[in-house]
């Protein structure tokens, strides 16, 4: 389906096509939508309300994207410029809420409530999920559990919401759809881990953004949380948070984490996400859907970037 | 009806408290939840959907504005310093981002489809039509019509939306809705063109900000328009603009504005806005709510914040 940003309610809004064209031509992985899709086929599958619904979950999932960068003032994603660095971050804050105004209506075209109500709750859990880890930014006490509630709601509510809704849109019941949340959930947390340890390991070029990003910008993740676990009497990490980012310090922590086990350790958590997700559908009919979703699981963890 | 904001599925989010007590407890006019409720009152009024419908309308308004003052780094509000003067712009774009969510929540709890889907273009709009303002920010070239077009999107819209929705939660018939849509667009227009004229002729204690702010920001509104159109030849507004808001221009500009007649045209546009909304409610009962929605048309025209 060809999403018309041309005009919204019969007005033209010609100023909108080249920063939509630029986000929406952008080449994400589209995972999201694709376990909505996936999951959306194990029952009645409507295009016309699952291929809206997978819309807006790549919509909502972009809008994301660019009111991050905007606030993080960030430069690059995916190797190329940010909108934020285009257009300044006035324009990225307000196309952002024009996604996400975007990907509500194209669920409320879908005519399904309880779905439309769990895309709304799912804005407030994002939202609120970065506003805490602003809060917390450069605060280096956060422990595994508080990092597994904040990487739970930046990323792995998008991942439930993407796969549940296309369960319950196609007409799962209750406990088909509860599999699927958990499902998402787990390949979501999986995928954020990935994405953190990426951070200290990945390859500048592949990534298509500095390594030790996270650190320099005050945000605590798995692998420097193990490594305060392995060296309790040395917080290495504190002093780097406590100059708001020390690149010296970044760069000494990044050789620390390469040269120990915690990447190991790390993917290692990574994959029990993943099998967990894998054992939620059990009971599902083995059939080439349920195929490509562990084969989506194992690719979370084989990515490069 | 008292709005938990603790938690949000079960969660507690204590860290959300205190920006969210200081957004909600500022003294904001309330009108917009005013005109839902009054036009609700012609109908089926039944408070489980009323309330809700207008806390969603007035938590939607908070959002544009929290997220306004973060985009243009402004620093007082209603006398008030901004959010994103005291917890820093990251934090008032995730705020806003959360009420809005929070208002579609609302708005998804009263079950009315034909509402939320009226609330979601709503965003769309808004938020469109401020990418625009933003694109031509510091363009002198802007006539009355595009001037009109602009306020229609970033004020007038949830105005009537406000009106509408109340209407349409209440069952009203199509063709009566279509009055309060018609009522709360032109008290829309006629407020922002108020708010206009004040932003040069009102007291800076009264307002909560200084005067000029909008041709210092490069917003170009109906008195500098109209002053353009009285001195074809000398473009003062060209020259500020061009000097991106020059502070000696705009207080020029003030004075020209002030000692002309230009003020008094645009409160007679206002005026001619405002019979336009009591015009559309002429077919509609002769009761107590009628008559508050004609009193709230008085009262933008004679408004001094």
């Amino acid at each position: 389906m060809e999403v018309s940003f041309r005009n919204v309610g019969g007005v033209d809004l010609p100023w909108m096509v080249e920063p939509l064209r630029y986000v929406l031509e952008s080449e994400g992985k589209r995972m999201r939508p694709a376990l909505t899709l996936l999951a959306g086929k194990f029952y009645r599958y409507n295009p016309e309300q699952m291929i809206p619904l997978a819309t807006a979950v790549e919509l909502f999932h972009t809008a994301t994207l660019v009111q991050d960068d905007a606030i993080d003032k960030s430069a690059v994603r995916r190797s190329k410029p940010t909108v934020n660095k285009l257009w300044g971050e006035a324009i990225a804050v307000l196309l952002g809420d024009y996604l996400f105004a975007k990907a509500a209506e194209l669920v409320c075209s879908t005519g399904n409530l309880r779905v439309m109500s769990i895309f709304a709750q799912t804005l407030m859990h994002i939202s609120s999920g970065q506003l805490r880890q602003y809060m917390s930014a450069y605060d280096w006490r956060l422990d595994r559990q508080e990092y597994y509630q904040q990487i739970e709601s930046k990323t792995a509510w998008l991942f439930f919401v993407a796969a549940q809704s296309g369960a319950l849109m196609g007409g799962a019941p209750e406990e088909e759809a509860e599999a699927f949340r958990t499902y998402g959930r787990n390949l979501g947390m999986a995928f954020q881990i990935v994405d953190d340890i990426l951070d200290f390991i990945g390859d500048e070029q592949e990534l298509g953004k500095p390594v030790g990003s996270d650190l320099i910008q005050g945000t605590l993740t798995l692998p420097a949380i193990l490594l305060m676990e392995q060296h309790p009497d040395e917080n290495i990490i504190k002093e780097i948070f406590e100059k708001k980012g020390d690149k010296a310090g970044v760069e000494r922590v990044i050789e620390m984490i390469r040269n120990s086990s915690i990447v190991e350790e790390c993917y290692q958590i990574a994959a029990d996400f993943c099998a967990q997700a894998c054992l939620a559908l059990d009971g599902m009919p083995d059939n080439a859907c349920r195929k490509s979703l562990f084969d989506l699981a194992d690719y979370v963890i084989e990515r490069h970037k």
